[in-house]
């Protein structure tokens, strides 16, 4: 193991932490929030300080940077962003409780966007912002921030680092240098950043409320500012945030290709057809089970087009308790939340790209049984799959199972019932947010126990990281010679 | 297709069905159970004369036959014997719904138990006689049984049958002839089934009740002849069947090798540890939550012991209702639902051998990726395993997964809860017999309606049969040319 180099980096992540802090603190002065201002300074300094220290005792690092140091990285790198990032929420007494602070900020950065807190609305600004940001530097990573836009070297390094942040069965680089790839991911998620919070000024929200808002939907977060979620807010509003909540959760290389002009490669996407499927499939289905709740078929349509976003792209918001529809409409939403998003956009779940190979990986086996002589390969948008990315993606799927059962039997200590536990830990591994139950939309995650919140906040890094970074460090052959 | 074949292989199913009804109706003879016995005679007469029809239209069949056509044969066999098996049930009047009386005899017949009958002290004897052996025949496998004492022919023909209709990743063959396996298994079931009504007999059960308890018990079945299944037994018989149930879950194999003399291979053998390992380590944990709910240490570890045997073994009694047990408890019984029994048992769910199989190939794909230069291949019992049987464990959990949600989301249209609906698929499709909430285990799956019925039959088909002889009959390139 690196460690000299693993150190240094580590050191360059809390310095960007550090920064980050900036904004918030300035935020806090501005509305006069003293309180929340001091504990954002005293953060950052902190942050400033291990920083320091690290990157003195790290000097000479060796170059040689292989896999399993990328894996380790990621892992241990989000664990000290959260860490020091929930320092604000616990020095400025709004989260008063440690663990309870930690979760806040792990399900803040990891975008599940499942809350500790009862009522948002009295939290002050400065740490209102910082929840909204978690959520969006947490959408497209902080590596791959990192990598866009200060330049760590060495591209095997870089490679490693990207391939463990980024969400879905296989990372395509859009462009030979994958520092460049990086930067043009995060140019054109500030870009769209940018675009949702105009059209939600244009909507008359608050320009404070519309930044944190665009933050959280682009992460597809889902930390909100108000108690009720998006229930108050106007229609214009939830349709625009619908929208949005749709776009990032699509893959990112789609975008480019749209900037390049290629429009057919889009169009022809299989992953992007069957996500756009789903969620038409879904609408129509929900909006016939629940029209007798609503007023208008307007109303109908748009309650079911928001909860279809807000759960296949695992952002957490809710325009209504949808713990209370039918069970009809339940049940779709529960499959959409495991499907999850595209791979390569800002969402959670397994991600359609994964269940398309693991349908296609059945296929085979079946066709297989059937013709056992035949050899056959798996496609994907016609380009053949690699064996390593089928094994790797079954792989997954088993770790997911296991993850889910032990971490369901684990919560159930607490004593809640089988569906709020078994829910809770569905929504922090699919970074999610709400559940059902005493998890649902109406409700927050504050009655867990601390050792409940650890499980769910491993969970949460389990689930946005995808598994194997935070696995390995839990390996006995990490750590050993 | 050779269908030729296919038919006259029905048609001995069929006669073999006709002459397992015959003790049926004399025991309905014998205690004046008029209505009864006429059911039985027309139905026997029925699966007579279409076998008769069947045997005369496919005369001549050519000998060839494909691993396509054997799966084929094993989804069908059960189709056939389970439209025909419920006859007596509907023509009795005993359940007056045709739909009703199929979900029983398959939920009889894939032991899984789960029961559309409120009241079953109320069933004449020839019915309750006829529900406990469809637990029994289809414990083992009614292919199994034609193979063992009727002698098809055609090696690769058997082999292909015992093959799909076996439960567990990999069929060992325990003698170089796969009919002498065959016999043997049944003799080994045969055998132990005795032993099992001996133990009850002692214990002051009367003979018929004990025949019932005995065959239900050996499928790892779980029709009940009580109201309240277990419940009023004595510890005695209680702990008898706590025992039987988790013998007849373990693989067979290892009784051969017990009467071989073997005892080493049998200690040594990985699944059985494991499945050991599972029990003690649930009965330990279960036993200190619900500590408080019973009496005495005695009725505490009897009632931990029980529900954890009918629940790994997938038998599905009750001694207690263990939907009031706490969350944590539960939580646990949920688990041991999923992973199920042994390979090569008559009980039901993922297969301890398959979990321990997805584990190891989680392994090492963990360290593949830390150490992409070594080839690692995963063994059992030190042996090599192949990697088709590794892909197929793979494709199994995929399609398990795929299987549960569409069932989910289609018996969810009847709007029960989300925990019953969840709770009855898992349940119809790991055998098991009771889930939670309105199907716990006081209840009984008679809310539902004819199409969620039919679907929770296809469930217990699929789960029975292990996935893909059922769903080789959905498959279009089954059928074409």
């Amino acid at each position: 193991m690196n460690y000299k180099m693993m150190g240094k980096f580590i050191a360059q992540i809390l310095i960007i932490e550090a920064i980050f802090m900036i904004p918030a603190m300035f935020i806090s002065l501005g509305y006069g929030e003293y309180s929340a201002m001091w504990s954002f300074l005293v953060s950052l300094a902190a942050c400033a300080v291990v920083s320091g220290v690290l990157f003195l005792s790290c000097k000479g690092a060796p170059s040689a940077f292989y896999a399993k140091e990328g894996l380790v990285c990621v892992g241990l790198s989000w664990i000290v962003l959260s860490l020091f990032g929930c320092l604000p929420f616990f020095l400025s007494r709004e989260i008063p409780n440690y663990i309870d602070a930690l979760f806040e900020i792990v399900s803040g950065f990891t975008t599940t966007g499942s809350s500790v807190v009862a009522n948002v609305e009295g939290l002050s600004h400065g740490i209102i912002y910082w929840r909204s940001f978690s959520n969006w530097l947490g959408g497209m990573g902080v590596l791959v921030f990192l990598l866009a836009f200060t330049g760590a070297k060495g591209s095997g390094f870089t490679m490693h680092l990207l391939r463990a942040e980024s969400p879905g069965p296989n990372v395509g680089k859009l462009v030979p240098k994958m520092r460049s790839t990086a930067s043009i991911l995060y140019i054109i998620y500030i870009v769209m950043t940018v675009i949702n919070f105009l059209f939600l000024i244009f909507g008359k929200m608050p320009v404070f409320d519309a930044v944190c808002t665009a933050m959280s939907t682009a992460g597809t977060g889902g930390f909100g500012i108000k108690n009720d979620s998006f229930a108050s807010f106007s229609p214009y509003i939830q349709n625009v945030t619908t929208v949005f909540m749709i776009l990032f959760a699509v893959n990112f290389s789609c975008y480019y290709l749209l900037l390049l002009g290629q429009f057919k490669s889009v169009f022809k996407d299989e992953e992007l057809r069957v996500f756009i499927g789903i969620i038409l499939g879904a609408v129509l289905l929900i909006t016939l089970d629940i029209r007798s709740l609503y007023g208008s078929l307007e109303e109908t349509v748009r309650h079911a087009f928001f909860q279809v976003g807000t759960l296949i792209s695992s952002t957490g918001f809710a325009s209504t308790d949808f713990d209370l529809w039918p069970s009809f409409s339940k049940a779709i939403l529960i499959c959409i939340m495991v499907v999850g998003a595209c791979a390569g956009s800002t969402g959670g779940g397994l991600k359609v790209a994964r269940l398309l190979l693991l349908l296609k990986g059945l296929r085979r086996n079946i066709r297989q049984t059937l013709n056992p002589q035949k050899v056959q390969v798996i496609r994907n948008n016609d380009a053949a799959v690699s064996e390593k990315v089928l094994d790797n993606t079954n792989a997954y799927l088993a770790a997911y199972g296991l993850i889910l059962f032990i971490s369901f039997v684990l919560v159930s200590i607490d004593g809640f019932s089988v569906d709020t536990n078994f829910s809770a830990v569905v929504s922090c591994f699919n970074n999610m947010g709400p559940g059902f139950a005493a998890v649902g939309p109406t409700c927050n995650f504050g009655g867990y126990s601390a050792f409940s919140k650890i499980v769910l906040s491993l969970d949460m890094l389990l689930g946005r990281l995808e598994i194997f970074p935070i696995l390995v460090l839990f390996s006995r052959s990490t750590w050993k010679r």
